[in-house]
Formats: structure tokens, sequence, C-alpha cells
């Protein structure tokens, strides 16, 4: 499949976003950051996060690592859409380049699925920072993921 | 300078300690997560994580993302010891490997600078979960980090 | 800049096109790669290299190194569009994800700038194999560059 | 297993070496940079390419894409070291940070497994160059490779 054909990503497990909303439930640190899903569909995922106090690097604007979790995660759950029931999905490794400063209102990463196989997914994820009403892109990210097959995230 | 004269780092700022530790303080994201550096000397940085509710990902182990958020602060000031009292720093990448599961009772990455040039400075960053007294190898972080010459971090 | 902006680029040196041929020819590993330029554009250029015996890997496809090689060509020339006469440019670091087995008549890079700053430039490739008359997606490269000042490349 | 306890891979196939040798002669990208594996032990390869012209990026030096193929072979190899005869491995993503300009004699990557799972395996690989008889620190990269059970190599 080609970055044309990303559209014709499909689920095979129709309850998928339902998983995926019990999946993030349970992840206790998108708790802490207040993070929310802001859209999932098969192969995308988008995960927001309002600035807070707590979430700051030096210069007070989010902390770098703010925007690596989200981007994980949402990149996780991007390839987990694609993923049966009985399967689970672990990151193998990430990263990250900060193109900005994120100071800003909030924080969102839309994550999607380059190439899904049947074991390794490969996503990328696009950080940006909601600045003045404006959405600006401070990161992007690369991103690869494992199938556990047959072993249930719950 | 080659791997094994990396205990030649010398910063040339004596405060440096006092410098970063101050630096540090001011990341609110540290506290939120309950980091603390452990150590800091020129050219490394340690810094770690206690478990606690609220960092976990969706098994209830430490998520990826604060195991990259460690990384890369701890990158960040293993480069920030080597710079002058008038720089600032920034990360402009990290990229990090999930080895094995995080479940244990705290996490630690320790950082070292791999190549301190003018502008540019490679570190990388190992990260261990402390799981029945031992230090068991969890991910495996590289990072590139900018100096801001002459803009203070204050 | 935003993604949405990126046709926004402007190249600052109107011979950006003869510097950057120039300084191609000079990389006698293109040559050794057959490689040549496809397009090059402010902000974006695409590197080409046809198959022949010498570029495989150990079942006879594109080596993961030619594809490495050509995005980091690629991304090198279209950061170095927006550069100055007189700068230079060199990489920093480049990390590629290998999607799909590249067997077929070519592959080609197509880089772009994702953000310009002073002194880094961000970009993205995307490697295509052509097979069957067709491009098919089989890496994804995320690549730091840097802006040396007044260094000229000649 | 930790990074002290990495002298403790053990390869299961008595016989790795020849399978490894017998790969990488089928690698003529291997070839055509004029590379030879210097050093295979469980865990660990060496490969090493002297300078001839042909290898050069606009400097004249060796091209990061010539870093990247060695590294990536080595840390492939280093991988599958540890491999059953009837798997195959492929690269999934590898990063590399260019530390210093690749200027010299040679260049020798040197691969190390940090993790070997049962179907990921993590690699770091240092890449040095050889300079008026001294190795000099010019790369590192950080990378994954994957093992696919039951499909022989040959």
């Amino acid at each position: 499949m080609n970055p044309a054909d990303e559209a014709a990503f499909a689920a095979t497990d129709p309850a998928f976003e339902a998983r995926i909303r019990d999946s993030f439930a349970r992840q206790s640190f998108m708790r802490t950051l207040g993070a929310e899903i802001v859209t999932v569909a098969p192969g995308r995922c988008d995960i927001r996060v309002p600035w807070k106090d707590g979430l700051g690097q030096q210069h007070g604007y989010f902390h770098a690592g703010v925007l690596g979790s989200i981007a994980d995660s949402a990149a996780g759950y991007a390839a987990y859409t694609l993923m049966d029931a009985a399967d689970s999905v672990l990151s193998i490794e990430y990263k990250i380049n900060l193109l900005r400063p994120a100071n800003g209102d909030a924080v969102i990463a839309r994550a999607k699925v380059i190439r899904s196989g049947r074991l390794v997914t490969a996503c990328t994820a696009e950080v940006f920072v909601e600045r003045d009403g404006e959405e600006v892109h401070c990161a992007a990210a690369q991103l690869t993921m494992i199938r556990l097959e047959g072993k249930s995230d719950g």
C-alpha cells in the first residue's frame, strides 16, 4: 500500500474504537498528562493535551517528553486499530524531531500508520501546538510498533 | 575525542552543577514525574523516577513516554554540563528503543555525551528499571542537543 | 511554517539549482550508485538510482544502505536549496524505516524540508521502489541537517 | 540481560560464522563498497571499508551513506549470529548520528547486540575512521532487526 492508499486502511475488528478507548483508559500516565483521544479511525489516532502547570520544561513550554509521550500513545493506538481483538500492541522504538518551541494552549499528536505488516507496523506522528488560534507544527515523529498475536491487551 | 577519552570531558563552568539543578527545578514536568537528579558530572547526568500510580501504560508498567522524558532531560543536562553559563541547551531530536517491559520499582536514565561540538552535542542514554534489587536494561536512546550561545537558560 | 505552508518555501539564492548540481557532481559515491537528481526545487529534492548488479543485499534486493544513502543526499540538498551561496550543509543524523523489500527496477528518494531554522533543518524523505510500472513505498526517513554559515561547499 | 552481561551471548548455531560469511558474500553492495568482515562473534560483527575513490561526499570524505550501510550490515550480522540456521534477518530501521567528518584511510563499523528477543533484536554500532594511525569515533548508530523464523537466508 502506498501513501496515496492510506485511506484504504480497514479495521478487521468492528469494535476497534471501544477496544482502544478501554486500553487508553488504563494508561494512567495519559490521565496524569490530562490527555484525551480526539479521533480514532482505521490507521489513525489523535491525542490532545491542554496546557497545565506541571508539563513544562525549563522555559515553561511543553516538555519534549510530553510530545514524545502522546506521539507514542497515538501511534500505538493508530497501529492497534488495524489489529485483532485478541492482539496486543507494544512500542519497539520511536524517534522525534523537535521543530519549534511548544509554547501554547495545547498540543495535539496526529498519528497515522504508514505500513501495516503482519508483525511490524510503522507510523508517523505530527505534533502541533495550538497558539493564538492556530496549529503550529512543533514536532515530527517516526515510530515502530509490534503486534503480539493472541496476547489480549486487557 | 574517542569513547575511551570520555573521562576527559571537563566543564568550563565550575558552577555547572548549581546551574543544572536550578534549570532542572524549573522543569515542572520533572516534578510531575517525581524525577530527581541522581548524579551530574562533566558530560554525564542520571535521572531517576520511582514508581507511582499515574505513570503507567495499559499493562501498568512505566509508560514509554516516561522513559523518553527522563532520557531527554538527562541527556540535555549531560550536554549542558559542558556549556558556558551564558548558554542555553535545546533538544533537537531523540530516538529510543524499548528493550524490555519497564515493570519495577523505579526507572533511571543514565545519559552521557558522546560528542561535544561547538553547536551540536550528541548523547546516549541507557534506561534501567529497578526490579528485585537489580537494574534491568529496559531502553536505549540516542539524542541530539544544540547549544544556544549567549541565550541564558534562566 | 506549517506543513500546509510547505509550498511557500522560497530560495534566497536564485542560483540554488546550479549550486546543488555542482555539489552533487562532487559526491563520488552518488556516481558509484548510479544516482541522479530527478528534481530539485525550493525545499525539495528527488534522487533516483536504477537497479544494477552491485547494489544488492543478500536476497538480491536494493541494500538498505542504498536507500539510506540517497535519502540522506536528497534531504541534504532539499535543505541546501534554502541556504545561501556562501553556506555549506552537513548531515547531523538520519533515521530510516524499511517498510517493504526494495525489489524492483529503481529506487527514488523524495525529500522535503519540514522545518528550516537558522541553524537546523529537519527533513523527511519517502523512498519508493519502481516495480511493474508502479511506485511502491519501501522506506521512510527523518533527517536533520545543519547549516555551516559562511563555509562555502566548493 | 544487562550491558554488563553482553559477554554472555551464546550462539545456538555452531556454524554461525560460515552462515554469516556466506550471506555477506551474497551482498553485492558490500563488494561495491570494498567492505570486509573483520570480526564476527556471538552478538558482534565488525565491517571495514578502506578508502577508495567513489565513496566520497562533496568534500571528499566518506559519504554518510557508506557509514550507514556498513553499520546496517554489521548490526544485521551481529543479530544473525544469535539466530538459528533456519532463520533469516531483516532490518526494520536504523538511526545514525554523524559525529565528525569521516576523512581518513578506512572506516570500520563495530556492531553489537544490546537486546536479543524472540522476534526483535536491538543493536548499536560505533563507526570509526582510521586517520594518522588512530581510530576516530565518527558515527554512532542504533538499529532494530527482525528474525524471520524458518525463512532460510539462502
